[in-house]
């Protein structure tokens, strides 16, 4: 059991996130439509910078300073043999992107993002390594297959943790946060989750992650099946959900978005894994859903459920599989973009430009 | 007539591009396949990055300096009401560019982009504006639906300017091109020369523009059809086709891509208006076809047309139909986080990261 100051922080957690108005939307299409293009010729940039308009409750949007949160944690599941890669890589990886050499260290730099690390819940020792906030809820959750991956009390905690995160990077002038994640197996606990608060078909939601062949998924739906039946009743809760078949980067990440959306700021959703802890977010918390938006639509088959579930339409779609956060780096550039249109732009009054004469 | 120099000038810019080379790409994905993720799981980022590869002869391609060129003209098939906005817009418009003001502004300073301006063609003086270069073939075409828009002269003169631009931005550094334009008008234009040069019927490349209603689209397929009639037997050759109904600076991006593929530059292509240029590009000189890449897929209907006779996929699909070179801007970002991903990532054995254990 969580501790009561722990329950109580987190349900403080969810009653601070206000809801967005509309009429800031309003007032931002109003502004859109008055600048010197045709009316809706940016097409989703101007959705997006809509979107921005009502999270940050202004028709001037500005997302100068961007960064990536990354939260890596190991999963017991991998056991069962749901991953072609050793459990060791997650610690490998982190070692990876301390260093500098890992794809989301080269793509948060091009769209001049910041890239904070967090170890939620390795197997191993990351705490020798540079920049790694030590945030370790367990060392590796206990496998789902069999169990609960987390206690409630454990999940509490990385969900506080990524709040903690996300309030910190606000609180140094961060503007626009993404997701990111790094766990060997970790597809197999987000596939869990997506069925469990989806009430999607495991069979669904269970992909190739890294590189399984047709045998390899086929085992990964049986896997996922188990964890389901051991884990999950009518009765399980939103919280109980994420602990039982969830893992330590991905109560984190939900923490982010809900840190995030009690800040008022922006959260960029990367792929399938951070879509799994959005789906625990919301529903934790329905009113955070509106400062969340989807970065890329992953080739992994259940993001297409959580997308659809969440009622969110990506703003890239390049086949990515990756995770890290890459693709919510690769939308911060657009959604950096929307944001400087609608605040930069002239109107047609203003650059003294004649508008449509026939229609 | 051009006069025999410019003939010859515009034979040697053909001449001089050379096709790339295939290994090139192919130790570009011996080294993608090495690096610290599952294989392929970056998508399209791969694809641009190898393409990138390709086009610069290296497995470490870079774009770190990227620029805009945007060239603005008119079109003497306005007077057919063909076009919401009345012509003075494209000297308007060019106001606004010079000023900061309009949407590729923002959004190429977002991805910190330059915008170099270009009066290929616009009927009004554009002088007196900051920064605008004058290359100013003719004050507006004529109109096509009545005799060729362009003379053979002007229409050479105007790639020669293009590429004279590429060339000037490739000497001052820049490692990435990306075409843009302004002319009220030109998606008619651009619709002929669909039609002219993939044998498209005038009904699937005619579209609304900025914004025509469908009597609006029924009357701009009538004008087409009546300009192509008037202006492109079986007899009329690529040049003529972009003389006969293309317009100034259509003719001005293609030179910019003959002059970018000339300098070993990768150009990005914007949409509609800059793919029509492409599809010019492309027949004058089939092999800067390899130094193009597809920015995004245009809302305007045509656009597909040209992108599936090209054998291009955009990285972006935004439902923009602006122009300006908003789309290649928004691209800019991703070919830029594609080419830092295969040049600055770490191999498996440089990282110490273990690789997959199973298939």
């Amino acid at each position: 059991m969580p501790d009561v100051n722990a329950t109580e922080r987190l349900q403080h957690l969810i009653d601070s996130v206000r809801p967005t108005d509309p009429a800031a939307e309003e007032r931002a299409w109003s502004r859109l439509d008055s600048l010197t293009k045709p009316p809706r010729s940016l097409g989703r940039l101007e959705e997006v910078a809509a979107a921005l308009a009502r999270i940050q409750d202004t028709d001037r949007p500005t997302v100068d300073r961007k960064v990536i949160i990354l939260m890596a944690g190991d999963h017991g599941v991998v056991a069962e043999g749901v991953s072609p890669y050793p459990q060791s890589v997650t610690l490998q990886m982190v070692a990876n992107f301390a260093s500098g050499g890992a794809a989301i260290n080269q793509i948060a730099a091009s769209v001049d993002a910041g890239l904070r690390l967090y170890d939620a819940g390795v197997a191993g020792d990351t705490s020798a390594l540079k920049d790694v906030n030590q945030v370790k809820v367990v060392a590796g959750t206990a496998n789902m297959r069999h169990g609960p991956a987390l206690t409630t009390g454990q999940a509490v905690a990385a969900l506080l943790a990524g709040a903690e995160a996300a309030r910190s990077a606000v609180d140094d002038g961060i503007t626009l946060l993404g997701t990111g994640e790094m766990g060997i197996g970790n597809t197999t606990a987000a596939a869990a989750l997506t069925s469990a608060y989806t009430g999607a078909p495991v069979d669904h939601v269970v992909g190739p992650g890294t590189g399984l062949d047709s045998a390899g998924i086929a085992h990964k739906v049986t896997v996922v099946s188990d964890a389901l039946a051991c884990n999950i009743t009518s009765d399980t809760d939103a919280l109980e959900i994420l602990a039982h078949v969830g893992g330590a980067e991905i109560a984190g990440l939900a923490g982010v978005m809900l840190g995030g959306a009690a800040r008022g700021t922006c959260v960029l959703v990367d792929g399938f894994i951070s879509g799994a802890a959005a789906l625990a977010a919301v529903a934790l918390c329905p009113g955070c859903r509106d400062y969340l938006l989807a970065s890329h639509r992953s080739s992994e088959p259940g993001h297409g459920v959580q997308l659809e579930y969440l009622g969110m339409t990506p703003v890239l779609d390049l086949d990515l599989r990756l995770g890290e956060g890459t693709g919510a780096a690769l939308a911060m550039a657009l959604v950096d973009a929307a944001c400087r249109m609608l605040s930069g732009m002239a109107t047609f009054q203003e650059a003294g430009v004649s508008g449509a004469e026939i229609a």
